[in-house]
């Protein structure tokens, strides 16, 4: 697996050419820990599946991973239950809003997949099943500091405690959910480790490095601990391609070419299969809620390395 | 590009597997000449970027591509149109059925995306402003003669005839898209050509070497003619990728991993980019309307190859 | 049955109270022949059961009745096929624009009532299934001529035309009826009968005279002569009622408290069951297609007779 | 106000008529309270605006209202907050489910109507906005004593429970209420006073009794007190008449043309204006949620008297 990409080089190119845009989009406004955030800030990390890194920009500098968090609760969830999480959420693009519950209704309570707000809720659900809530959340919680390296990363319970005190869309998506009885758990059980994992707080440098294991078929090649089977990886990844963006997946396909999750903390995790996983911050954001400078550092960094998959 | 598959071994590997599903699916009946298709047929050929061919089963044998057009009218529109194209088509998944006509009116007549009926009829009056039905009609054929490098390939009048007469659903789309203004020439003119592209009749052979140039970043291998630019194949690919299946367009990135299209004539274009252009056909189709068996070859086919994207 | 309103009296006062107002809403423009009317055009008449008859305002000029036609086409199509009708089409009011095509597929081809134009195409489908286009045509135009008692009404053949040149909506929706079965009669026929229906040109003596046989049980006061049945006659007024005027029936509904049916030519026809047909004219449309001032002096009528069924 | 109806032969001839149809329809069983109801009990009541009475089946009988409380707090709401309550909810019939959450998203926060679900929570947060939780259940309570005249009226806690326990629909519908401030009390403040006020217990008697106002102009014509203004009263019928069966109120306004609202106890309140107040009661429920021999009963009963307002 021959890369000689100038890694460092790459970063650097990628945070120049950022420079001109960044404050642009819209900073996530809806809590206040989310709304002081400098819409000025950008951050790019890789680390390839050769154990090289590079970084540029405010790398350091933890923020609210938000719905990045549900590509690895999903993980968990597969983990789990294998296949049969399919009958309690699909694998499709919703066309949706990310927040949308349209189709919840329209299709009895089956999200479109779990990368929507709604079927993440449903992927919760599942963790909950084995587990009271305070240790569900510790189990994630240690699954990310497993996957960086990092017994440092923590829950942010400031944004924890505001999610839950404005999230009556959550809210609504629950109970539409449990009236389907597609959730087990109470409603606000399932709705408290959901702010949780959203709350969570890392840089870049930890979230590309906890997501490499998908670059990899779901062996972390540092460590060489299995994560999930090269068949759950794969998928994870379609789904991300599919699925990662909500009604911007096809969009940030076209542009990029690489699976890839955002946050509305204005994170985007993107995965170069084979290759490496990046993680690039800029807490604009785009129409759709997607990091708009990180998907153009993510577009930048695809035309530099030719790592688009298509 | 070293390639060590025994492709012989590979696709004669996938026909053996697929002898006990054949004749599953419900074969296309809208039209008597699909109607009367044998549901056991079944072919698989490919092409791979450094020459080499492989088939199997009934891989000479001429079938409807159907809905396979759409990924060379598009790439026909991207070369005249360029960016413009995405004024009048999205890509964006659609979550809906390929007739659905719903979101034409939610999103005032601008179709989700160029694979799905509305965005391809927008797609072909975009190729109409050229020239009138007959020249139109004679581009397209001739476009694929070139790209199959066989001058025998033809439109069934037969079929052409068929849909003509019961294509209710697509004369709504059309007229829809005109009432908006998403079509500029006569509805019954963007009609005829559309009916006309689908009815080209090609078999596996000639349609995995008519796609071999996506699989290469938009240059023919073989001929080292260039058809579009790597740019415009990367996002022809992506297309294919995230909307190519409808609404199971998720499930096939996830069980296949590859870029492709479906044709109710029960075909399946498939992209290993920078490997091997693949098709397959088998007849009978799933409830999404995209073959049940040529989707279960190309899952296949990407476990013994491993060529998924993912 | 004694009414002892000074009609007179009350239809200019009515006309008094509107002149503040003329000139409101906005008038249809899609075809030139609507386009040019002067918006300051207001008139009405009523019709009691018990033969008094009072106009003011422009009473005499004829415009074009438009939508006004599906009362009397679906008064047709009741008396031809009685209850074998709602098979084609419900009874229900849609919660959508007049022109919506969403319901339709989602409802796989049964428009939700006869007076939004999906319905009205069904109905008057079943009317053409009794003769060829131009005797249907005939046989419409002869019906108003007959409840109007003055056989001059006439099409207006410029706007018949030019709806048949822009009619892009109606044709989608013919054609997706066509699509499920729902319409027998080929899709260009029955758009025919339709824009001629649309285009019949009546004043608001005409249309209040015309309407009268739905005040009275089906029984038309004056002449005598039956209409339809008083159970059909209960029926269209509920249609009316729920459905007459589409996504603001309810609205209409708590405002005027009669059943009536607007016409995108500026016209509505109200009826007060045992008491009067009532026709107003203004052809400034409000955001839902209804006559905005027409609206407004019916519900200043209702105020001032009682006459709200509520 | 000559009413020469023989009213004791008529409910007679009602209840006679029902005989063969009772046990039709399938009862409300989400909840243990209505579940284990006889489905053939009925019962209708009449009591008429110059003070007669009569009643047939089981009118003694208390059973759970329902929705039916929805016009009763639509009234109280109108009273104290006039005209600027339709800023919080449209008039316009749904065309959807009774629980329907989808146009809620489309139309941002707004319901249709008060007689929906979503609608019905709006009306009540408006009227918790004047007290707490306990005050308000005692307001309404003490509304439908006062109107009954019959300060027996109670309401069933344990179904209110049971509505707690299983309203995951209910407080789907709340929290995307609130998610659009369109309400301002918590949203389990609001369940719990919409889960008590649907609790309540009345027959078939107390109900007609209670809900005369509405057929005389919003006075009730025995006590002379005025209830809500003659405006008001006219937009309650309206309201109920478009919106009263969900996606069923066409259908009840052809068959029944009175103005009424279902419960999912199998009560139905009907209004003839200037007339008369009904209620029905069979558990039995359509396809629609409502009474199915209820609204047969409705239908003969209009069909005697000749009370349909079309």
């Amino acid at each position: 697996m021959s890369q000689p990409e100038d890694l460092p080089a790459i970063v650097a190119q990628v945070h120049h050419d950022m420079q001109r845009h960044l404050g642009r989009g819209k900073v996530a406004d809806y809590i206040p820990a989310l709304a002081r955030i400098d819409p000025r800030n950008f951050a790019i990390s890789i680390v390839t599946c050769d154990g090289r890194t590079a970084s540029a920009g405010l790398a350091h500098v933890p923020f609210s991973i938000q719905s990045i968090s549900k590509v690895f609760t999903l993980t968990m969830a597969l983990n789990r239950l294998g296949g049969a999480l399919w009958s309690r959420v699909w694998r499709e693009p919703s066309g949706s809003r990310f927040n949308s519950i349209v189709q919840l209704e329209q299709e009895k309570g089956i999200p479109r997949n779990p990368l929507i707000n709604a079927g993440a809720l449903a992927v919760t659900d599942a963790l909950l099943a084995a587990g009271d809530v305070d240790k569900t959340i510790d189990s994630i919680r240690a699954f990310l500091r497993r996957l960086a390296g990092d017994p440092s990363i923590v829950i942010d319970e400031e944004v924890a405690e505001s999610e839950a005190d404005t999230g009556f869309r959550n809210a609504s998506l629950a109970n539409f959910l449990r009236a389907f009885d597609n959730l087990q758990s109470p409603v606000e059980d399932v709705l408290r480790v959901y702010f949780h994992q959203c709350a969570i707080r890392m840089n870049t440098r930890q979230l590309a490095r906890a997501g490499l294991y998908l670059a990899n078929r779901g062996v972390d090649p540092i460590s060489l601990g299995r994560v999930t089977t090269p068949f759950k990886s794969r998928r994870i990844n379609a789904v991300m391609m599919t699925c990662g963006h909500y009604d911007a997946s096809g969009d940030f396909a076209c542009r990029v070419g690489l699976p890839g999750k955002s946050g509305v903390g204005g994170g985007i995790l993107a995965i170069a299969p084979r290759k490496a996983s990046i993680c690039v911050w800029s807490p604009g954001l785009n129409a759709w809620g997607n990091s708009l400078v990180g998907s153009m550092a993510l577009q930048r960094l695809t035309a530099l390395t030719g790592w688009s998959v298509f």
